[in-house]
């Protein structure tokens, strides 16, 4: 499974029974955590997510709304009897935050917490054998990145009846998945085509974080089965979102569209809206194949 | 109106929708918030108690189950455009901390705050007009203060008919009610109880935070009229509470029937515990006017 969980859909206050950013990507049997506004554990526990699963944290900015919940949700793991090493991507500026409450609590975790500062990486920010997570900046008030988690190419399928008419040794079974070719004793070459059949394209999530509309980011996104972008307002707020640092409808959907993904899903809505029916009004037109990012709901990606 | 607003009952972890310590004192027109847990703002909206109201927070300790909700609401004050003072009243270290957000969110909050550290208070914290609060040391693992809550003496009420017959100037109405005699031209003394009767007594709120049992402390909250004494574990874990530096039903009973209060309230129950009514059960026999601190519920002083 690759699916991404909204916990949080709403701006810097929380409203409407809506809260503080944070989204839960499943990928395979790993959980990551994006952004974790106040109230995430409760929202975890609400959705009932295991957060022992959770191994890796992205924060994407420092902004309240997108971090105020990682202490309580840290300490909790820890009050659980946590053994499993945390991962914590963020800004550089929040291990000394997190060092300092820990401290004035006298607070041991029973748990390794190894803080990565963001500022520290160019583009791949883990490598992990079945997914890779590459960061990129976003245009906002203060520092800021956006995520692109990626499944790592699926191996080739072995043609069972193609192998066995070749006579291929099982030995050279791994190769072939990897996509080379086959030489036989005789010195004949004989295509991995021949052998073996595409596997399932490799899906990747993108995360745009808090953003002005960026359209040089489109690149960085093409071809996403899955794009996340924020739309604090609606296409009548431009100027406001342009001042705030965030974004609008008009500009998620256009977005979106320059950056060939197969969908979007919209969010970090701002807390003046207590409807969201006019976000997807404006989006899809422009957009079709939009979604709101609805607290509890899975999207596949 | 004197009471107290539970919004927050649970120990250290959220569970079964009770959310970690956070209290609102009313006091006439004055809000004022003890301990603030994560979630304290949602906490806040959902019980309709306007936040621009509270102009002073205590926070008795820095575990996070009594702060990790206070940078979501100061900030969130911020954003609401609040311009009046707000009185953070703390251990010194909470300072640091909060700057520390404030500046790596680059938020400028359009009101003033103002840190004030516990550590430099030695018995008097504030001195309203209309009430005092003192703070007074708990034994806890990390430093820990209690806090008590008490009305100024009411003045005294003027007696219409005896300041008639005695001839009693206006102008001397207010020394009557602070409870001086009068002494007429001719040299005579008028007893003050003779123009005047008393008003109602002076009422008071003691709040123990997390503590060991700790008997010493009965007569600094002695005679309050309410007090808030914490019961995280029920009888049988006396041994836990002890090393944990908690209290359970029994001690926090025999604290209130030492201290000679009105009434007590109990909370901060530990997560393990899902029904709550045998903390009342094993408390009201040594102490009978004893009530669950039920969330959203408020107590009168």
């Amino acid at each position: 499974m690759f699916g991404v969980t909204i916990l949080g859909n709403n701006s810097a206050l929380p409203a409407y029974d809506r809260h503080p950013t944070a989204q839960i990507v499943t990928i395979g049997d790993q959980l990551i955590l994006i952004d974790c506004g106040e109230g995430t554990q409760t929202q975890l526990a609400k959705y009932k997510i295991r957060r022992s699963k959770i191994n890796h944290i992205l924060i994407s900015h420092l902004h309240g709304d997108h971090y105020f919940g990682l202490p309580g949700l840290i300490t909790s793991m820890g009050l659980l009897g946590r053994q499993n090493d945390l991962h914590l991507y963020a800004p550089a500026a929040l291990e000394n935050i997190i060092q300092l409450q820990l401290k004035a609590g006298s607070t041991d975790l029973p748990f390794q917490l190894h803080f990565h500062a963001l500022e520290n990486f160019e583009n791949i920010l883990i490598d992990d054998p079945k997914f890779s997570v590459k960061l990129f900046p976003v245009e906002h008030r203060i520092p800021c990145w956006g995520f692109i988690i990626k499944e790592k190419r699926m191996p080739r399928k072995i043609n069972k009846e193609a192998v066995i008419a070749y006579h291929i040794p099982a030995a050279y079974y791994e190769a072939l998945q990897k996509g080379e070719d086959y030489t036989n004793k005789e010195g004949t070459v004989i295509a991995n085509e021949l052998l073996t059949n595409p596997n399932k394209p490799a899906k990747s999530y993108a995360y745009c974080a808090d953003t002005r509309y960026t359209p040089e980011n489109a690149i960085v996104c093409e071809g996403a089965s899955l794009l996340y972008h924020e739309t604090t307002y609606l296409q009548n707020c431009e100027h406001k979102a342009l001042v705030r640092y965030h974004s609008t409808t008009i500009q998620a959907a256009t977005f979106a569209a320059k950056a060939q993904v197969k969908k979007l899903i919209i969010g970090h809505f701002s807390s003046k809206y207590e409807q969201l029916e006019e976000f997807l009004k404006e989006t899809q037109p422009i957009f079709p194949n939009t979604d709101l990012a609805i607290e509890g709901v899975t999207y596949l990606v």
